[in-house]
C-alpha cells in the first residue's frame, strides 16, 4: 500500500502551466502532485567560449531549491554555495535536454534553463527535466516565429520519471515519503521510445536485472504519459 | 505622466495570497503589480548563540531573486555568492520586522522569513517586508493556537512602500521603469502611524527637506493602504 | 546627561589632517573625537567596464576596520571576507560622494576612496564620508593643477553626521556608548543645505515624524560645522 | 576496430598492487591499462554527527586527480575548488562501496577511501570503485585481526566497469580515445551477480533498450573478471 | 650609490611611538623611514584548541596592508582573500615573536599581534617584527603589573632587518627602490646575539657563502641598533 | 643517536625514477627514504600576462599532498583550499627552480612543475625541489631535441636538503621523527657551490652563528650528493 493510496503504476496528477514569467523567453510552472518547479528559458546570443565560431548552439541548465521548499528549512545555497547534489542535478538536466536538441539547427546561441523548486515532495529533478523541456520548446517556438531559426532543432519531448521498489513492490513516480524509504530507485529520462539517461542506485542495497526491467517498463509507461501532458500544455 | 498611466498617488494593485506553502509555518505570495514575492516563515526552537538562555526570541530574514525574475537574466547567487545589495536588503527586512515584535512575548525561539522574488518590477524589498509580516503573523498565530505563545508578540502590521521624484513629480509606489529613472527615491517602513525605518537617497543628485516631506506624506498614505490589505488577507 | 558630558547639540572635536599618505593622489586622517579614519584617494585612468567610452567618470569607495580598532578585537576581514555591514557602508560612502560629483566634468577616469578605520568610537561611516570627500577634493585639485580636468566636478562639501535619541533626548554626533544604547538613530548626509541621503532606523522600536524632524534639525547644524572644518582643512 | 586493437569484449590489463602506503590502514595501486589510481583507506573512530550513538558505521570516499594525470594539464582543484564532476564521482564511489557494507557489523566507526588518479586514460571512476573496495577490504581485515570487528561487514567484492557504443559497436572497458568519441556509454557497478548502480547516458544522443541490454551483458562479464582480480590481489 | 644617498651600512631613521591605540593591551606605531606599521597586541584569555589545558601560552600574528600603502593601489584583501605573500609574512612574524617567549611563564592565554602597514617603502615584515615585539612587551608589562603574570616571559628584544646586495654592494636596511632591484637579499631576525630566523633568497640568481657572511655582519649591526631603539621607546 | 640509526651526516637513500608519467613533458618520482614525491613538468606556450611580449620564459611550481600521505589523514585541500604552508612551499619551489634558469634562453614559454607528495616522512619541500629540477631538465631536453630551444637555459642542478640540530647534535637530512623534535632546522637550496636560498628557523628557540655554519657545512655535503644523484638519474 502506497502512503498516498495510489496504485503501483499510478502517477501523481500532472499540471503544466505555461507563460508564467513576464520576462523569460519561455516558461512554465510544472506541478507533479505537491512537487512544484518553475522553469524558465533565457536566450543569450553569445555561446560559451569553447563554442565560439563553431556554428553550434548550447543548452544548459541551473537548478535551485527555495530554502523552505522542503519539510524542514534548508540552508540557502546563496550563502553556502551549491551542494554536490545540486551540481549533480543541474548537470543531469542540461545533458538530458541537450540530447533532444539538434545543435546545428539551433545555431550559435545559448539557452539557459533555470529550474527552481518552489515546493518539494520527491522527484524534483524529473519535474525539472520535464518542465524544462516545455520552457525550451516555447523559447525555440519564439525564435522560429521570429525567423531566427529555420529548421526546428527539437523533435519529441524529453521527459523524466522516477521508479523504485517501495515496501517490496515496484512503483511509479515516487513521492517524498516513498523516496526516503525506497531501497532501490532510479530516474529514467526518455524521448519517444528512446532512452536518454538512466540512473539507478541502491543506497545500502543491491538489485537484480529482473527488477531493473520491471522498473524500466513502468518508466516507459510514465514517460509516455508525461510526453502527452507536455504536448497538451503546449497547444 | 507615469509610464503605467497611474496617477501620482496611485499604488499598483496589491494581492496577498496566504497559505501558499505546504511546509512553512506561515506563508504568502504577495503581488504588487508585476512584482511577485514568495514569503515563508520557518520556526526554529533554537535561537542564535548570542541569545541562548536570554529568554528573548529572534526574527531574521533572508532575501533572494530567481535568476530570471528580472528583464535580463542575472547570475545565480548560489554560484556567485550573495551580492552586497542582497545582503543589505535582507538585513533591512530583518530589522524592519523585528521592530514590530515583542521579543519577550515571542519567547526563546527564532522565526526566519525567506523572501524570494519570483518576478521583479521594482519595489521588491518593500514587497518583501509587507509580505514577510503576513507570513510572520501566520506563524505566530499558529504558535498561539498551539498554546506555545500566550501574549501576542505582534501588534500593528509592518509594511513598506517606495516613493520618489519621477520626471519632476513626487510619485507613490515606483515600478521598475520609474525606479531606474528617478533621481531621488526612498523606502518608508511604517507600523500604524509610527516610522520604523527611512532610507532616502539620491544617486548622483540631492533633495530638499520640502521634497522629503512630500514623499513622506505619500508614503504614509501608501502604508495605510498596505496595512489594510495585510489585515484583509489575514481574515 | 551624555556619557561624555557633552551638551545635546555638541559635536565631538573634529581634526582633519591632510597629506598624510606619501603615495595617494589625495589623503587625510580625520579624527572625530576618538574615531580616527584614514582616507585616501587613488586615481585610475580606466573606468569600470559599464562606463567604457561613455565619457563619464566614476567615484567609488571601500571601507575597512583594523581588527583592533574596536574595544574587543574583531576577526580580520581579509581572512573571513567582508561582512554585510562593511559592504553596506562602502556602498553608502560611494553613493554619497558621487552625489556631489559632476561626472561629465570629471571625465572618463575613476577615483577610489579607501576609508580605513584606525580607531573606532562610533560614527565611523559618517567620518568616512566627511574625510573621504576631503581626499577626493585633494585628488581633483591635483588633476586640475595638472590641466587634466578643466571644469571643477565638485561643488559644496559632502559630509555626514549621526543623530539619535539617547536616554529620551535627541543628541548630535553619537559616540559608541550612546550608539549602542540609542533606540532610534540616523545618519544624515548633506551638501550645502541639500540632503544627499537619510538612513533612520529603530532597532526594535519606532519613531514619530516629530522626532524625525528634531533629529534632522540637529543634523543640519552638525553638517554645517563639518563643512566648515572640511574647507578649513583644505586651505 | 578499437584504437587500442582490443576485441570488443576485451578489457585492458588489470594490475592491483596492495600495501603501497606506509601510513594507511589499507591501500592499493590499481592499474587498468594506463589508468592508475592510488586508493587508501583511513580509519577514524569517530562517525559523522548524524550517526553519533547510532551503532552504525560509515564508509565515505573522496576523489581527486593530479593536475598532470591528463593529456593536457588541468587546474589544481586545491586552488580552484572541487568541480561538479569531482563531487559527483566521489559521491558515486561512496554510495557504491556502502552498498557492500553491513554497517551494523562495521560498528560505529568511519572509513574514508581516498582515490587519487595518478594517471588517467578513461574509466577513472570505475577504477576508483574497484581499487577502493580492495583498500576497504584490507582495512577491515586489520580491524578483524585486531578483534575490533567480530562479524565481517563485507561480502562479495564491489567493482565497476564502463561499456559503451563506439563506432557503432558495443565495447567493454572504454579507454580515453573511445570514451571521448562514444555517443552512448555507461558505468555499471556490481557485486556478485547483483547490480549496485547503473549510470547510462548519451551526450547529444539516445539509445534503445536493446542496446542497453547488450551493454549490460558486457558489463556483467567485465565485473566478474574484476572481482576475480580483486580476490587474487588480496591473497 | 644608494638611491637615498645613505651609506652602505646606514639604516633609515627609526621612530617607535608607543600607546597609539586606545583599545589595545599594547601598541606602537613603528616608522622605519617611510615604512609605517601600526602594531597592536590583543589579549585573549582563551588559547587555541590544541593548547587547551596545557598550561602553555600562545603568541600569534596577523599582517595586512592598507590598499594604498603602496605606490600603486593594491586590491583589498578583505575582498580577495589573503595572498600567499601575506600568509607567509604573518606566519613568519608569529614564529619570530614566539622564539622570544617563555610560554610556560606566559601562562595559558593568547596574545595576537596585528601588524597593519599604513605606508610601505620596503622592509614591512621586518618593521612588523620589530614593532610587534614592542606591542607584545607592553601587553606583557600590563599583565605583570596586574599580577596576572609573575615571571617575565620575555627577555631580550626580538628585531629584524633586511640586507642585500644592491648594485654589487652589500647594503643594510633596503628601501623599496633597492628591494625591487636587489638580486640577493635576506631578512635576519635576531634576539641579543642569537639568530631566530634567516631567510636569504636570490630571485633568478645565486650567492656565495662569503656574501652571506658579509650580509650577516651587517644584519648583526642593524639588529643591535633596533634593539636599542626598542628599549628606548619602552622607557 | 638518530631514530633511524643513521650517522649524523648520513642521508637517507635517494632514488630518482624518470619518465614515470605518460603525459607530462618531463617527470620523475623521487624517493628520499620514505618521502616520495611525484614531479611533473608541463609545458605551456603561453606565459603569464606580466611577461607577454617580453621574450622571457617562466618557471612556476605547485605543491600538494595526498590526504593520506601522512601518518594521520589530513583534510583534502581541494575541499578546504590551500593552506598557508602549502602556498609558502610552492612559492619556494618556484623561486628555487627559477634561480637556475636563463629565462632569455628559455624563450617566451612557461613550464609548470607539479610536486605531489605521495608519501611523507619529512623533507617534502626539499625532495620537491630536487625532483622538480629533474622534471624540468627532462622537459627542457625535449624542447632542445625538437629545436625549439637553441641555448641550454639550465646549468648545474638545483637541489635542496634539510639540516637541523636534533638532540643537541647537528644532523643531515631530517626525517619526520627528527623534524618534529628539532629545535633548530633549515632548508638549504644550492646549485653547484652557490647558494640559492637559505631558510633557517627556530620554533620557540634560537641559534648561534657557529651552529649555522656547521649546518651549512652539512648542507653543502648533502647537496653535492643530491646533484650527483640527479645527474645519474638523467643519464
Amino acid at each position: 500500500m502506497r502512503p498516498s493510496g495510489r496504485k503501483p503504476d499510478e502517477m501523481r496528477k500532472v499540471i503544466i502551466e505555461t507563460g508564467v514569467s513576464r520576462h523569460a523567453e519561455g516558461s512554465c510552472l510544472i506541478k507533479i502532485g505537491d512537487t512544484h518547479v518553475l522553469c524558465t528559458a533565457s536566450l543569450d546570443e553569445r555561446v560559451p567560449p569553447f563554442l565560439k565560431n563553431s556554428g553550434l548552439g548550447w543548452v544548459t541548465a541551473e537548478y535551485g531549491m527555495l530554502p523552505r521548499a522542503t519539510h524542514s528549512r534548508m540552508k540557502r545555497e546563496a550563502k553556502n554555495g551549491q551542494s554536490g547534489r545540486t551540481q549533480e542535478i543541474q548537470r543531469l538536466v542540461g545533458r538530458a535536454l541537450r540530447a533532444g536538441v539538434d545543435r546545428v539547427a539551433l545555431g550559435e546561441r545559448q539557452i539557459t534553463i533555470d529550474c527552481d523548486v518552489i515546493q518539494a515532495d520527491g522527484g524534483t529533478r524529473c519535474a525539472a527535466i520535464t518542465g524544462g523541456w516545455v520552457a525550451l520548446r516555447l523559447a525555440v517556438n519564439n525564435l522560429m516565429k521570429a525567423g531566427q531559426i529555420i529548421t526546428d532543432p527539437l523533435s519529441a519531448p524529453v521527459s523524466a520519471i522516477s521508479c523504485g521498489i517501495y515496501a517490496g513492490q515496484p512503483v511509479l513516480d515516487l513521492d517524498y515519503p516513498e523516496d526516503s524509504e525506497a531501497g532501490v530507485d532510479g530516474n529514467f529520462i526518455m524521448t519517444g521510445d528512446r532512452l536518454v539517461e538512466i540512473q539507478m542506485s541502491a543506497e545500502g542495497s543491491t538489485f537484480s536485472r529482473d527488477q531493473m526491467n520491471v522498473l524500466l517498463d513502468l518508466a516507459t509507461q510514465g514517460n509516455a504519459a508525461l510526453a502527452a501532458a507536455q504536448l497538451e500544455a503546449l497547444k
